[in-house]
């Protein structure tokens, strides 16, 4: 059966989280959310296409940054309320240039910064 | 400074979702939700401790079934609205007997099952 995004199940904002996984390390690089029409554009096209809540718009992820998110393979959870997005990511994935938006780790009870801006 | 879970950053439901991934592995595992108790718990327990939507209640993951997950390490992301949990997880994570939630793989426009339960 053709995969239908209206299958999933989105919250009561219409948005389901989807995590990005890099395809080739397995490093979990961020979380955003989508809408049904931001995973058939994902889909579609290839290019990783979130739901900023902040901006209420469609999320090109890297349109501006060029820091692009290739989809590789779209997952789908038990519960079909979850996406698992295994990508191809170009230079960082945070908007703090860091690689992944998980750089802070919790250490003998302290925050500790574990990866720095890439260059 | 030591780590406040209060200084998170939930929804309105008092809630941040929680990605587990296996530490040794990167496999990710599961997606579910804490409540600031709930990451307090698993933080001072090394047990994940999940906050369960449908039965509003806390949900110490493996408690009935043993398929329990200790935290190697919690990470937190760069709007502190979403927590990678490094774990050691015993046996399947998915109610389904999995080993993960995301066993459901979008393949030439089809949905494929690429995960069989655990024996």
């Amino acid at each position: 059966m053709a995969f239908d995004p209206a299958s999933l199940t989105f919250d009561a904002n219409g948005l389901i989280p989807a995590v990005a996984q890099d395809h080739a390390t397995g490093e979990v690089l961020m979380m955003a959310w989508m809408n049904a029409e931001a995973v058939a554009r994902t889909v579609e096209t290839g290019r990783v296409t979130y739901w900023s809540r902040s901006r209420q718009a469609f999320w090109v992820k890297g349109e501006t940054s060029g820091h692009v998110q290739r989809l590789i393979e779209l997952r789908i959870d038990c519960d079909r309320d979850c996406l698992l997005l295994l990508i191809e990511q170009e230079g960082p994935a945070c908007h703090t240039n860091r690689r992944s938006c998980f750089y802070t780790a919790l250490r003998e009870g302290e925050e500790r910064i574990i990866l720095d801006p890439m260059v």
